[in-house]
This record gives structure tokens, sequence and C-alpha cells, in this order.
């Protein structure tokens, strides 16, 4: 079976599918291994790595996504690169299947088998291969260590000759995994850390930590599927930013990480709690892309709003690439060699992490969360 | 007694001479504080603050420059500054003054007392006045955390579903007080760290921080006026350089922070270090003002060589304005008070403190090591 890694195009990207050593494992299990040229460059790893860990290294994009079974990427490929991939070829990569409903159709309609690293469901069983969590926890510890570069303050309490200084406090909004290893980075550096999120059942993890829970008493049920939090209901949303807006007020960096998947992140810092903040503040928010928890976010700049520094991150896991390619590739390569039974590809549907992760086989998106979102964006409205 | 701060005009500098905190305090011995409009602007003390504090806030530069009976800044004044002050005047502030023989001797032909803050002795009775040493703590905490936001890895250790993540070596090279502030924040952030100096005695302190001390044996004494490193033999140069590759082919992060008072600082980390390191590692230079350690330092500049990112830090104290003031605001009112008797200032040149820092006084440089300097430099080289 021959596996293809490509080099990523977007901007800004650095990692790379699969990273020299896991290489190694799977051509000793009899796996053929083709690497484009340059794939790991910008993590670090040279076509030399590829070629002695058994890879063979190819220029010719066209071979590269033309004849292989399987292709590995990080990113979404773009219209053109999916185009070049045969009928009956599988591709494994985070997809966005949930904002991405021209490439799903064109998956379908090519007749390629695709599996979402982002679908991955959130069970033991499937904890290894779980991209979304990997790449996460890298958002998080980044998002700290801009935050403290942008801090016109130290993070920790000192003790010295001219005074003490005061610890910073900062105030993490979302306590899934890129809010808990923000925790782990703020508290690291000697920081008072609060963390604040509508799921109660992460008090502990917050708490071990040794963060403050935030909590507010919401009569509705906050927990979505996989565990993600889920949307809430009109008062809740008003009690909740009732009781953000004190603690933003009082903290010298907020990071922000709540996203609800497959739609606008909820907006959760308005431009009033900015101008509440103290001058020299710094809000990093991990949801830019998704349209930002902060009302001044703009993805991809530091916008300096109230004297209040609003950084608004892209695909920070990128700028990590050594370790989130390392990360990237285990869960890619543990799915992978899930699915391989005796030296092919054998996608049982009965099997949840198959279900879950595939969301285009034999023509069609068979994924049903997907194929509503696609049915749901692709017809046109009625009133404009 | 009328006092001045001054706002800082060198581009990059954000600090201020005097918090609001710190002026209030002088203004309740009686002294009367003038600061210039927006002198706190780029460390976020407004100019309300001020005038809540006692001082009054004026937009007119030759009077504030021109009247007060003390002046009081961060940084060198410029020439142009410097000339409106008036004979009989004092100025504190850093002066750089064994690396700015011009400054030095239009002050003295001005008549201005001025007081080095770089001269303060390194004594427990002046400890509460060193700003060398507070902003020094500041410049090796930030360091690592351009290190850690610049490396493609993480710092810390991680044990995840997808496996172990590695933690980050880091090789600090200087144990001063730079030095020692970035082997705490290395080892806070989870890195294990290695540290060089040149003077034995500092063992100990690196060990209680966590790092390994990385020793070579010399036979002369390494340890200079005021506790800093001196400039040693060639041959203790070389045993030195062939330690230091050793340590820095290995490390993720080096972080060099090697002077010499006066004098260019020390290449301690060779074109060929660099290139034995590891792809994606970095170097922060905190010496790059200086002339760097690295081979490869440009002042200011974030440059890549062998895929090791070099980065030349200009100023890193006024990169945390709001304490990098808050400790010197206390460094300079200390030595105000202390050389304040009975409401005016009093300079008794038996006291170490002020014969160690007045650089200039009555028409005359008044410290032996600044006017040796200024008549070495002045003074026409008969070789080309």
């Amino acid at each position: 079976m021959k596996i293809a890694v490509i080099k990523e195009t977007n901007p800004g990207e650095q990692r790379v599918a699969l990273i020299p050593d896991l290489v190694a494992r799977l051509v000793k299990q009899g796996l053929e291994i083709w690497v484009e040229a340059r794939a790991g460059e910008k993590s670090f790893w040279s076509n030399e790595a590829y070629t002695q860990a058994g890879a063979e290294v190819i220029a010719d994009t066209d071979r590269l996504w033309g004849e292989p079974d399987v292709v590995l990427k990080v990113a979404p490929p773009n219209p053109a690169e999916a185009g070049k991939l045969r009928s009956g070829a599988t591709l494994i990569s985070c997809l966005t299947p949930l904002a991405n409903e021209q490439l799903m159709s064109q998956l379908a309609s090519q007749g390629v088998t695709s599996l979402a690293m982002e679908l991955i469901p959130r069970s033991t069983r499937a904890q290894s291969m779980d991209a979304l969590s990997s790449q996460a926890s890298i958002a998080g510890y980044k998002a700290v260590l801009l935050a403290a570069a942008a801090l016109p303050k130290y993070f920790p309490m000192l003790t010295t000759a001219a005074g003490t200084i005061a610890p910073a406090k900062v105030f993490i909004i979302g306590a899934g995994v890129a809010g808990l290893q923000a925790i782990a980075t703020a508290r690291r550096l000697g920081a008072i850390v609060e963390a604040f999120d509508i799921r109660p059942a992460v008090r502990e993890e917050v708490q071990s930590l040794g963060a403050k829970f935030i909590e507010v008493p919401l009569n509705e049920d906050t927990v979505g599927e996989n565990g993600y939090a889920k949307e809430v209901s009109q008062s809740a949303k008003e009690l909740t930013q009732a009781t953000i807006a004190q603690h933003v007020r009082s903290a010298d960096v907020v990071i922000t990480t709540a996203q609800v998947p497959g739609k606008k992140a909820p907006l959760l810092v308005t431009a009033e709690m900015v101008s509440q903040m103290r001058p020299g503040s710094v809000i990093v928010d991990l949801a830019a892309e998704q349209g930002g928890n902060c009302a001044y976010t703009e993805a991809g700049k530091s916008i300096d709003r109230h004297q209040v520094m609003v950084i608004g991150t892209i695909n920070l896991p990128a700028s990590v690439p050594v370790h989130a390619s390392q990360l990237y590739s285990k869960n890619i390569s543990t799915l992978l060699q899930y699915l391989i039974k005796d030296g092919v590809l054998n996608l049982d549907f009965t099997d949840d992490i198959v279900s879950s992760t595939c969301v285009t086989h034999e023509g069609k998106i068979c994924h049903d969360r997907v194929r509503n979102f696609v049915k749901s964006t692709s017809q046109p409205s009625v009133v404009a």
C-alpha cells in the first residue's frame, strides 16, 4: 500500500503530517511511504531524514496526489490539490468539514474516501488519534507565551531589592484542552489564574492545575456532543456575560478559547468590558479564526483598543511546528494503523471511530452532520 | 527643591524614571515634582495619575530641563536635551558613561552635576538603588519568553495521549543577574537548564535555581571590580570556548548575557558552533548592543543562520515598561532620598555611593574611570 505525505501549502502552515520517526515505523510494517520534497522543511526535518527513515522523496506533485492509496495532510487541500486525487483514494487530513461544503462536495463527487482528523471521537479508545486535542494544547501553551511577551509586567511574583512585584492576574475563558494547557502554563510562569467554563464538570481539572474556578449557576445543560460546550439560552448568556465582565475587569491577561463546532465563536468579551480593563492589559483570542470571542478581535492582527492589546491568533499550533508535527504524526499514524487490516485499508462503518471520522465514501457524503451542513449551506436562501 | 521627570525620547524607550506611587512619596517629603506631559504614557501612567500623586504636569520642555534642581531620566539625554540643563543642576539617569565621552565632556563643561545609575556600587547598602540589576533581571526574564515563543518546540516535558514530549534544553552563558533570572524563568517553564560562568563563585546560585553549573577550571582570577566578570587570558578564552561549544551543540536554546563594562562584548558563540546546532534552535543574545556574544548577532534583528534563529535583543527592559519603570523608580528615588539632607542635595564625596556614581561635578569629570576613558577616546590615534 502506497501512502503519500504532502507538503503543506497554506501560508503560515509549518507542520508536516508525518515525521521521519513515524515514517520508519510504518515502513517497518511493510507500507510504502512517499514524501513530497521539502515537506518537512518548515518543521526542520530534511529530505535526507525522510530517505533515511525509508521513505521515497518525490517532487512530482501530480504523482504524489494521483497514485497513492492514502494521502496524508495537515490542513485541508485546496480545490486544485483535491482535484488531483483519484477515485478510490483515501485522504486523511484536517478538513474543517463543517465550514467547507465545497470541499466536501468535491471529494464526494470525485469518489475520494476522506477522513477528517477533527472528527475523531473523544473516547478513551481514540485518545491517541485526537488531533484536535494535541493541537489545542499547543495553542493554549503558546497563547500564554504571547500574552506574557506582550504584557508590560512580569508574570511571577518577585521579591527584589527594589520592592515586591505583584503576580500577574490571568483569566482564562473556556477550560477545554487549550484552556487547561493555558492554565498550566500561566501557573508555571507564576501568575494567579482564574478560569471560567459553562460546564461545571471541569471544575476539578481547573482546580487541580492551581487555578480558581469561576462558576455561573445555570439551569440548563451546557455540555454538547463529544464533551464540548454547546450553545446556551439568551438568559444563560446574559448571566455568563455579567460574571465574565467582573473577572475581565480585574485581569492583566484574558485568554479566550470558546468555540462551538461548526458555528461562529460566541462573543464573550464586549467592547465595554475591554474599555474597563487596566491600560496595558492583554487579550489573546484563540477563537479569532471563528470570528473571535472578543468584540475587537481581528484574525491575524494585534490591535490596541483603550490601551488594551487584543491579539487575534491564527493557527498557533503551526508556530510550534516540531512538536505539533510530532503529535499530529502520532495521531494520524495511529488512525492509519487502526484502519489497516492485512496490509490494506479496511473501513468498518460499524466502528464509531470510522463512522465518526469518515466524511465522504463511494461518491457520497456519508457523515450525517456534515451532509446536513452541506445541504443547509448549499441551498440558496429565499430571503436576501 | 524642584525635581523634573522627563519624557523619554529614544525610539523604543517605554519606561519612565518615576511612577506616580513614588512621586506621591517624594511630594509627601516636601519635594516639588514636575512631570513632563505624557511622560508615563508608554508605561501606562496617565497625566491624571501624576497630578493626583501631587506632581505638576508640564509641557514646556525648556522649563522642565532648565529650571529644576534635579532632573530624572531613564536613558542618557541627547546633546540637545543635555544642552538645556543649567549650570549647577543635577542630572540622575543612566548615562552609559564608559561609552559616551561626548556627553560626559558636555555635562562637565556645562557645570552639570551628573550621577550615572549604572555606576551604583554593588554593595548591600546600595542594593535598593541598583538599577543595572533591577533592569538586567527583566532582560533575563524576557529573553526566555522570546526564546520560548520562537522555539518550534514546547519547553516543558509533557506526557500526552499522543506520546511524551521531551523538555527543551536551555544553555545560559553568564550567570549574572540577567542569567540567573533567565535560569529561573526557563526552569519555571519546565526546561532542563545548564548555565556557564567563568566565576566559580556563582555555582551555588545556579544550582539553587535548579540548573546544572558548567565549570571550566581556569588558573586565573575571573572576577573584576564590583563582582562582574573580567577579561581573561587567551588560553583561558580557548578553554572556555571549547567547553561552551560542547554545550551549545546539544541545546535547543542558548541565552548569552556576557558583558564586560566599557568593552565590546566577548565573542562566545562562533559561527561554527551555530552551524553545529540542531535546526530550529534559538539563540537570544542579550549583549547584542555591545557587539554581541554570538558571531551572527545583529542588534535589533532576528536572523536565520543554518536554520538557527539568532535574536539580537535591544533594550529588553523597555519592553516590560510597567514593572521596569516601577523598579527603576524605586532605585532612583532611593538614591535621591539618600542624597537629600534637610531638603537640599548634599553630595558627600567620602561616601562610596556618591563617589562611585557621580561622574561630573563643578565643571569637571570627577570619576577616575570615566575620566580615563574620555581621555583615551578623545585623543586622535597615531596609527590609522
